[in-house]
């Protein structure tokens, strides 16, 4: 008898590495290849100043990030829920709605958290195959379950599902809650945001991680029916009351974000026309790269190993992400990053390839 | 049949008022009254430079941050772990090491949050009563149990337990995690934190809340032997691989405040001044005051009722804490806050008083 036998085990989620090198060209993480709004540092800046504000609690509700999201996506105050990123959101979403002995349903190439979440809480799921070419079948999800998670645009894999396929999930799942996870939603594809006035039962999850630039600051949201978001922040409540650190610091940062729209529009156009290319450049190389709506590319080879290729840009300090993994084994993902990133990692594929 | 019924209810921890009007008196929230070190601005100031690095998730392991707590507590960096605020450490200690069918065993009146967790984490717990002045006996302590949670000194009672108890609970409970809530014990009292060299089950929580300024930048920390960290990390892993926002934001923030060691010793001083004024003129006022290691005083007047007194303050804008709970109605928890507002404190006291 030990303490450690009453001590959960798990098998935790491995993010991609976060090579501490300088000179390196980073296309492992999703992240993206500019920096926040430019309001970000003037926010920063105005904290320096009232730093002593720090030694206050934060607001539980984080009204003031609450009331900038609410006037960027037209959303009353009452449908929105912030946490410490979207995995934060999502975490206090498995832990709050899927609370029943039947299987939650997702599919079985996706964000590799879903399963570790299921597996902490002891969540019961099943993972339901995508088809062959990566897509969902929306019939696949009008069987008995206990919970929903679609990411959408999906992750790996890169593909978007359409709106109206989107909505037939939310609408033949009344039962449950079905969670829309859009990290990457700025990147292509159409929100389920406005379903959340039809469907009481659908929880819009985003981030500011990806589109936004702020992986850094943690801040993630949930948009959905005022009852949905009252049971939300029930049990985050329960959880830790104070996980948004103070206004002035993340709060203030993101609110900046929000209010800049041009600098936000202009930096995710960068990126699509940045996917473009990218697309052409790799397809002419000879692999085959799936539609991408997101900022990455999912891709595989003709001819050659993932795992080699891999390997060899690895080698010359270019990091992608491998997933040794059944069925996607033979890909790899992409991050698009600045053209000058992309330079490089097009040069070190035809050396690479041409070996 | 509705996805309601899918859905987790817990009954949320409620946290003290945070009043928005300007000329308030807030001695409700056990907040420190005086701002962090001066070089927690320096460092919040060269994040504003460097703002674009918050583009990048930060390392899941806020190295910079163990790095300085390992300095300034000379212990080694694989005995540490932070999370975001102590009640995040706290959640994800109960989740990690409270896995059996034995109860947890915390006092009865204790930091009111160990029961929340237990509920929505469906751990089975039982309180122990304090004994009629509110001490602990630490044979209470001897019975079968999934584990032990002490806060030391104790919230609300601010009193603290000598650390050969302490050791006993500890030594006597080794097949469970025994978590030593520190929150307050910058403010008087012996930490336990050597002894984690000696008792692998024994779990060391504090935080940057209280003795340092920052509850708004949410900072918690845990100390314990290499194999209850490396546990802990496991499942914190596994539910939020990035709570710690980025290393230059906070973590920055936090080793600037680790390194001004003078300052700290200072303002903690301060408040253990102001501590020892304060329970002089409440006990003259006709207060039973508690023997206080922490930076606030629990306190019952002899003749006139707490929640009289907490309603007469709050009608002149001073916030103090109020539980209306069994054995301790009686009481009212004050925190201390500068000589300032402990003035404006005892001026309305005394108004009330001879009402």
């Amino acid at each position: 008898m030990s303490w450690k036998d009453n001590t959960r085990k798990v098998t935790p989620y491995v993010p991609g590495e976060q090579p501490k090198a300088g000179d390196v060209v980073k296309l492992n993480t999703n992240e993206n290849p500019y920096p926040p709004a430019p309001g970000v540092a003037d926010a920063l800046r105005k904290l320096a100043d009232d730093y002593a504000i720090m030694r206050k609690y934060p607001d539980t509700n984080a009204t003031s990030l609450v009331d900038a999201l609410s006037e960027f996506y037209n959303v009353p105050s009452d449908n929105i829920f912030v946490g410490v990123g979207s995995d934060d959101v999502l975490a206090m979403s498995f832990l709050t709605f899927f609370d029943s002995d039947r299987p939650v349903l997702f599919p079985d190439i996706t964000y590799s958290f879903y399963e570790v979440w299921a597996e902490t809480f002891r969540i019961p799921y099943k993972t339901v195959a995508l088809k062959d070419d990566f897509t969902i079948d929306i019939k696949d999800y009008e069987q008995l379950n206990g919970g929903v998670v679609i990411a959408n645009p999906n992750a790996p894999t890169s593909i978007c599902l359409d709106i109206d396929s989107v909505e037939k999930i939310i609408s033949s799942n009344k039962d449950s809650v079905v969670i829309i996870d859009e990290a990457y939603i700025d990147f292509g594809g159409v929100s389920a945001l406005p379903l959340i006035d039809k469907y009481d039962n659908l929880l819009v999850v985003q981030t500011f991680s990806k589109s936004r630039s702020m992986a850094g600051a943690r801040i993630g949201v949930a948009f959905g029916s005022p009852d949905i978001i009252a049971s939300l922040k029930a049990v985050k409540f329960s959880i830790n009351s104070y996980t948004m650190s103070h206004d002035s610091i993340r709060i203030g940062a993101a609110a900046a974000s929000l209010n800049d729209r041009s600098y936000f529009t202009e930096t995710v156009d960068r990126i699509i026309n940045t996917r473009t290319e990218a697309t052409r450049r790799l397809t002419e190389m000879g692999f085959e790269v799936l539609e991408s709506s997101t900022n990455f590319l999912f891709a595989k080879h003709k001819t050659h190993k993932a795992v080699d290729i891999f390997n060899g840009l690895r080698d010359q300090n270019i990091y992608v992400r491998y997933f040794d993994k059944p069925r996607i084994n033979d890909h790899l993902r992409i991050t698009i990053g600045t053209p000058e990133e992309m330079d490089k990692l097009y040069s070190a594929l035809e050396e690479i390839l041409n070996r």
